[in-house]
């Protein structure tokens, strides 16, 4: 009998993407759900305490890479002690604001209004953006009557003398779910390390430190479910922006099988004419517990200063210029299998 | 009940070559074949079709290596659907031309005379070779009466402007087997990058296609295998050869457990005096229905403008000059053992 | 039935070192043990024969990499066959001075006394310190009335006219275990390559292997475990010193569950004062049979020409100098999990 539970996705999609004249074809991995192989199991310590471990790595199904080789090759990785206390883990860890994809109308992270947006502005706490921890501790309390409690610490470990915690990163989140709602609140903050920090700001006072702040809904009525997001990313860049992004969507039962899932989301960003937008039209069907095919469509309306892409590169294949004001568009069709 | 299989091969051996003055001596990963650790699995989805993925990387057992770390290191990643209309598969997949070493009586690939002469011309069908296509949709036929197609195309995915087709991938095979007959049949294409092109031919117009045809087949008499090939490979390289490699070879059942395995290779190139020979003369020991031993002897016969090798290197140790001309001996000891 | 059996280790610590004015905070990965995956199986081949495989993994827990990514990321890799003459086996596999941590009553090895010491004197066998062999032929004998032998050789396969020996690893190790008594006696030596040499020695010739001896011992008197052991270790560096490395230890059951541990080693090193000390306090508590928590506190007393350090950096954080003389105090909390 062995402790160990193998398990894993492998989720390919064919996609076609244009931005002006650029123009992308190909098969990517990881549309519905990132690829994935893991290694979790648990052990039983008495008292309703319970040693638990994961080891999860990202898979690049269409390339030649190893296991966990890609960007995010380390999808989590934790020993941990679970029990009426809740949760405590060591090891590398899902950022609180991993889990807003639950406020998404569209499961495909690299095709979601939510992720595209926020992940241009800076972001580093929904999925698809470097939404994981390194050298964290997390805890996760139990659920009190629908609302649970998720705190991470993560130590950047490189400093020595001065400035020990640059780089460190904090986040809480507070989740409530109770019959057809479920709310979300995630607060996020990473020290900029020296070279990155903005140094002067009002009354001279150095600010080092990126903010996010997110709030995220899903109401459930039966004939659809209604979600959307509101989230702020403060001081990511040396221009210190305050920059927003919202969404709204639905996603809507069409048959047994089959949903339809839209989605509508926009920057309101501090710099002059940086007001993207961009939608989604996608159609999932289940062809098992295990299996779906979806096929979908997801555009960005770029504003005169940005040029944010899927798939077709954003900036000129010739002269290399950003392409503003461009609009994105991609197609793609896949299937998503869980093992 | 898990929805996975863990599975592979771990093979090492004892080599010793000698080229010139040369001399190697080691011990090495993947002779019979090469080391691998896989996961796959497959989910019924009703009417006969099915959910499939596997997930295969490479394995270095004498190095410090991890999973998926070597050169090959994604043998095969891929998400796809099985049923009454074949196999459809979306990822990094083999070329139709992998599968050849079944008209190849030598499976130790480094020392097989065919896959020898075949990489020196810069073939990539052949298993040994980069006989793997990323981003790729696979198509494979149901058995018609013995006879199946395969048919591969893989996106290159990086020009988006001009020349969006460079680097793409396409093959063909078709295969018969029925009783004691095999006949295999492949043409694969690869469109070079613009770096690449060999760009004057015929009236000034570019050629940019490097391409590969293959045929193979097996006979089994009962008291011996007799199988062969002849590969012609056209454009692989600025000079534009059109290259040829035949081989012919034999498997010998000696005993309930023992085989003995020949095989004689020549290459047929464009180039004045570079039709290089190789022989191989192997012996196979079953220990079990999971676990073999193998002996043998391999030999490269330069011609006075080649310097193929196997174990010791092509080169002058200190020089650094090819050694054309010289021939490469190599001896292996090794074992196999599927899990 | 799989003939795969898949295993591991997730160890994580809460970890603080101070060294001077550098200090470190931060969650490691793997003080009890080293975290790894690993994958083994074995085949009946008949006679008492056994085929046996192992590929096992490095797994760093608190960071962003994949199977095997780290510096010792392939821990062991190899096919082998096993049988009433022992074990012969293929592949990357342990130095026979890895198991001697059997003789130290620390199990943190990054908090080891035994290890810290001996890694600074370029040692390649205790557990810690690169004590793996790749490209290797390991043999390990039956059990003698207690007695086992274990010898490694490793090729370099680099060099291939003169000096081919050059970075060979050849290694004997020979352990008694009967009772209370465990003792083991280790001889290791790596051919330096020529850029490694000490070139000139006693009358002009060249002595270019680095040598290591290892005499440990352990005895079980119930009430506690005494462990110590004696190590040289012989021109490691250019300098070729003689330096050596002893420790004595004890681990004392003071529960069911929990154990105190302590040890304290020290160097006698050829260079002048450069003999630096350690001493390690440490308790375990299992939490059942597979999950251990441990806290402990390691010090290092360096003298005035070490720098030795474990978590906190050995350097001066702003000058780059090394910390000569300086303690290197450091302690740690965990949780050991075994699946």
């Amino acid at each position: 009998q062995s402790n160990v539970t193998v398990y894993g996705i492998a989720d390919a999609f064919f996609g076609y993407g244009k931005m002006d004249d650029n123009k992308f074809t190909g098969v990517e991995s990881g549309g519905w759900a990132g690829s994935r192989l893991g290694f979790k199991g648990s052990e039983d310590l008495g008292n309703g305490l319970k040693a638990v471990f994961t080891l999860e790595y990202g898979i690049e199904l269409d390339d030649n890479e190893g296991v966990g080789s890609g960007a995010s090759r380390s999808r989590q990785q934790f020993v941990g002690l679970q029990g009426g206390f809740g949760f405590i883990g060591l090891g590398r860890q899902y950022n609180p604001g991993y889990y807003v994809f639950k406020y998404d109308a569209i499961n495909v992270i690299p095709f979601s209004p939510q992720f595209i947006l926020a992940a241009n502005q800076g972001s580093n706490i929904v999925a698809g953006t470097p939404a994981r921890v390194s050298n964290a501790i997390n805890y996760k309390s139990p659920d009190f009557g629908g609302l649970t409690l998720n705190a991470i610490y993560g130590f950047n470990e490189a400093n020595q003398d001065n400035n020990r915690q640059a780089g460190d990163t904090a986040a809480v989140g507070a989740e409530y779910a109770n019959g057809p709602l479920a709310i979300g609140l995630i607060y996020s903050q990473v020290k900029q390390d020296a070279g990155a920090i903005p140094t002067e700001k009002f009354n001279g006072v150095a600010d080092d430190t990126k903010k996010e702040a997110y709030l995220g809904a899903a109401y459930d009525f039966g004939m659809f479910k209604l979600m959307g997001s509101y989230q702020i990313i403060k001081d990511a860049t040396a221009a210190e922006d305050d920059n927003k992004v919202w969404q709204v969507g639905s996603v809507v039962p069409v048959s047994s099988a089959g949903k339809v899932h839209l989605s509508y989301g926009r920057t309101d960003a501090d710099a002059d004419d940086s007001d993207a937008a961009a939608w989604s039209l996608m159609y999932s069907h289940s062809l098992s517990k295990r299996t779906l095919a979806y096929v979908g469509y997801t555009q960005v309306d770029n504003d005169d200063n940005t040029a944010y892409s899927v798939l077709a590169k954003r900036t000129d294949e010739t002269t290399g210029a950003p392409l503003f004001d461009e609009d994105s568009r991609n197609f793609l069709i896949g299937v998503n299998h869980s093992f």
